[in-house]
């Protein structure tokens, strides 16, 4: 529909942004001419200070209010200003700076106009094969992502197809130099995803890094990207990754395969992204030594000091691939002479696909215990986004993404404090069910995770759409993604006793995980193999545990349903969130009968409690 | 490749056949020249006789062969001679004339040129949304039906996607009678599945069998189709299966659906073929009263006797899906009142997929145990032809193919006899050779059947694929496919005692299959859920049981591929067949362990020889 103006959290700007307008501060006196008009407060000053950057400073002067700020910081402080208008908080006190310098969106969008894992309909600027977009939705989108502070946008997928290796060469050039254009009126700089193979489309016989023809072409290929796009962020890659082209087919090091790119980009100023997602996904399930959460540790730590300075190492927060519960991937802690960005999905793949409830931002504050924000350079987020008139197929899962942009200014925000303000921009509900929304809200990833696989065992999903439960769908798979569950026990040891996993870590990390007794309980089967009868902290056994956790999640689930139809929202956010919910109910179900059944025949131990468990 | 002729069983049939024969007469008169000239016999004499119809009949006058037959029958007769002659055998004494009078290929190619389980390429004669084909091909593919005695093709899938829709719609009906023109030559009438709501995609309100203006659109669709197509075999109908439209969508019998179709092409001699395969699939897991196999005889027996005249009720050998082991279905049993047709499926699905040997006429065979041939009065198969240069992937595949005439013309054959035949006319090795293929041949379904899921478990394949093993890919899903097993016992109760299966048996099947002592091994877990300490006939245990037929199946197949290396076949078969016996292998090992530690893992009991299990 193309009539709609998008809610998401800015309900009170509700008109398109005129064409016409050039630099973020252009948008930013629009928007607060609009916003300003609609949430009835004071129109601020703007006072441009390009020495400021991406900070601002709000402040009172004679009983005005004054946003001075750099290029962009300009912008990002007049959405600041009417959120705290809108959100009935004070204003931000001092400069506000970000945290991170780079705030990435990785988006997964492929030319030919779908999204992989994308729960959002299809790619909001790839059509047909090529750049095609609404620019109407384009100038929405950048609202929407200044206004949560995103300043990079990686716009293909990691997966490079065919056609979108087409987005750097000649022809693809004014399409890219036209987004581009499309979007850095709100301070977002695009990146490209690109095939470490590319060269050899184009008669070099070799993608080898030390080779001199490889080298060249890239570096043609640079000069040729920064003068359409001057302000391009950079490349990002996924090499030698599911069965991607990488630096290993020559033999070479990842360090030569980042540095040989990093060195073709670097006269632009281009950062170059190297993904650390590398383990064999050709896995034989009867090898019990090769265990994949260890595989980018393996690859990556050795060559800690050894990227080039514009070289930026996207290592996923967890040790697997987005799953419910992992650990902090122990590659974060293993390179202090590397420059790091920590990955995330905003994208639900494992977390309910935008039908399931699942905010994030506890999940990411509960990371910072164990990776210090400071460990990290940057972030990147798998994007949520697509053309769905909502952009994010659930209206709720637009809280991920307000609240990704949070967390990227500062990790150390208050989870709570960011989805109950993304609940009051969105919605303005009384009190009572604001609390509701909230607490539906913060409980969401742990009710989940009640109902899904139990203990951090992971990978308990439907193979392929990753969606639902398949207790041992991919147990038998290449993926390394094995439970080994029998008649006793379940779980990989991955001590020092086992696969060695838990090695990897530093001391304290280590000391915590190597014992079943310190192991915290969420990630007891990460980390151990253990008896169903074996007895927890809390005296439950586990097949109890387990049982018990399967029915209080359904239940919790339940209990939101019916909090969520005491809320008054509006429509259409009021249907949506109703069906997917009810769609949610019956996953939840289904996990907890699937999950239960599962260990039921295998362990035959009864529920003490005597519920319903299937045969 | 459009050099090549396939060598099928008519490697002497060397030559293209021209473009200008009408009738089977002038093709037997084409290859009786050519064939008898690479074979070095005397080119009999054709004596055509219009009532003999499809039979024939050779005999020597004077010292010198004559062959008599009807306008096809002389045809089966050109061919039989000659491959007398290639394999040095005996002519057939006496009349001959098929079993079967409708011996029907079904093809799943859809209009876009793919097949629905295809293994042998893309299809024939679709390519791009219809009709489109080598000319020189199809003729080699008449000559391969005729010499098989196959007479009618249905061309067009069963599930009957749009564009396959315009097949009997006016601007398809040009390709439909030059593809019959093509055929005719060689006996072959074709014969389109037909999708039963079609007529709401012409502006008919209703699909409604008793709404006569439905009625009206198919009779007016007839009279237009078989103007065009004269001696068209028939439509074809998959109703109310597996997402199909069917009269049960307006309250109506599958008889009233059946007979709707039936009575608008009665006026053209065209025969309704309705197949039963209808059953739940959308089931709950948890649903432990629906069994699936009970599914098409309690939708078809009551209506038995109120099908029309020239409508014939097509029915899968087993009561599930061509699984390894099934029992005869019920349904053949139950409807003496009723035409049948026996549906098998030469495309190997299940079976291996065209990779794994499996020669299927001695499953064939021991159908006839149960099912005596005279209960149906057609048979169909589904093809396991494709655009591969040896027209079936596998180039030992052919053997089906061939294999499935003889049997339509003869169900009591020797298998034996069939597959050595075969062997023969393809390959004319040294007797050793012979009688090792032969053998490989005959063992083939035993020795799948061993490394597969064990003793009639069936549905433990890699869900949507169906190659490769996964014991729980199909547990929990909606298809009705169950094992159930648990750290006791595995299987489902199918007696009087358990869904009552068993009961949709006449008495002694009933008998036979109802008890564990009397139900023969190989379909034990089909009937019944046995514990895993049970103590067969043998005196082994159920869970032994398992293991070694697993190392044996693979052991077996270990000897197969030794067998097969010393066969000296023309290239590329002896390439072809090697490559696919290495990814049989692989099959094989991975279905043994998988298997065995399944139920390892489950039961916790040791091999009592020792051998590997994997954890």
């Amino acid at each position: 529909m193309n009539d709609i103006i998008c809610r998401t959290w800015l309900p009170y700007l509700d008109a398109d942004i005129p064409v016409d307008l050039i630099t973020p501060a252009d948008v930013a006196v629009f928007e607060l001419e609009l916003g300003c008009d609609r949430l009835g407060g004071a129109i601020p000053e703007l006072r441009p200070d390009p020495a400021m950057g991406e900070s601002y400073h709000i402040f009172t002067e004679n009983g005005k209010p004054v946003i001075s700020g750099g290029r962009t910081g300009i912008l990002y402080g007049a959405y600041a200003y009417m959120e705290s208008l809108a959100a009935g908080e004070a204003i931000p006190a001092g400069v506000q700076q970000p945290f991170y310098k780079l705030r990435m969106l990785d988006c997964w969008d492929n030319a030919d106009g779908s999204v992989e894992r994308g729960y959002s309909g299809r790619s909001l600027w790839f059509e047909g094969g090529g750049f095609q977009w609404d620019p109407r939705r384009i100038r929405q989108l950048g609202r929407i992502l200044a206004s949560a502070g995103i300043n990079v946008l990686c716009v293909n997928n990691v997966n490079v197809h065919p056609e979108a290796e087409g987005l750097i060469e000649d022809a693809g050039l004014p399409g890219l130099a036209a987004f581009a254009e499309a979007l850095r009126p709100f301070g977002v700089r695009l990146m490209v995803s690109v095939s470490f193979a590319q060269p050899m489309r184009h008669g070099i016989p070799t993608a080898d890094p030390l080779d001199a023809a490889a080298q060249k072409w890239w570096a043609d290929r640079a000069d040729a990207v920064w003068k359409a796009v001057p302000d391009l962020a950079g490349f990002l890659v996924k090499a030698d990754s599911e069965h991607n082209p990488g630096p290993f087919t020559y033999g070479r090091s990842h360090a030569e395969g980042a540095n040989m790119l990093a060195r073709a980009i670097a006269p632009h100023g281009g950062v170059l992204i190297w993904r650390a997602f590398v383990y064999n996904c050709m896995q034989d399930w009867r090898d019990t030594v090769t265990d994949r959460p260890m595989a980018a540790f393996n690859t990556y730590a050795p060559l800690d000091g050894r990227f080039d300075d514009n070289v930026i190492l996207q290592v996923k927060h967890g040790p697997f691939d987005f799953q419910v519960r992992e650990p902090v991937s122990p590659t974060l802690l293993a390179m202090p002479h590397t420059k790091l960005a920590l990955e995330l999905q905003l994208a639900q793949e494992y977390t309910g696909q935008q039908v399931d409830l699942y905010a994030m931002n506890p999940m990411w504050r509960a990371l910072g215990e164990d990776l210090p924000p400071e460990q990290v350079m940057a972030v990147a987020a798998v994007s949520n986004l697509g053309r769905d008139d909502n952009f994010t197929g659930h209206p709720f899962a637009a809280v991920n993404l307000y609240g990704y942009g949070q967390y990227a200014w500062n990790p150390r925000v208050d989870p709570a404090a960011v989805l109950r303000r993304w609940a009051r921009l969105t919605y303005a509900l009384p009190r009572g069910q604001e609390d509701a929304l909230v607490g539906m809200l913060l409980d969401s990833r742990t009710v989940y995770e009640k109902y899904t696989a139990p203990l951090g065992l992971c990978w308990m999903v439907n193979p392929g759409g990753h969606y639902g439960p398949s207790p041992w769908g991919y147990e038998f798979s290449l993926w390394g993604t094995y439970n080994r569950a029998d008649r006793n026990a379940v779980g990989i040891d991955r001590t020092a006793g086992g696969t060695g996993y838990v090695l990897q870590y530093p001391e304290a990390l280590r000391r915590k995980y190597e014992s079943p007794d310190t192991c915290p309980d969420k990630l007891l089967l990460f980390f151990h193999r253990v008896r169903y009868d074996h007895v927890m902290a809390d005296g439950r056994t586990l097949i109890q545990r387990i049982y018990d956790d399967h029915f209080e999640g359904v239940e919790a689930a339940e209990a939101m349903a019916a909090a969520l139809a005491g809320l008054d929202l509006p429509e259409p956010d009021r249907s949506e969130a109703a069906r997917r919910m009810e769609a949610q109910l019956k996953n939840a179900r289904e996990w907890r009968d699937v999950v239960n059944t599962f260990f039921h025949r295998l362990s035959g131990a009864a529920d003490e409690k005597g519920r319903r468990i299937y045969d």
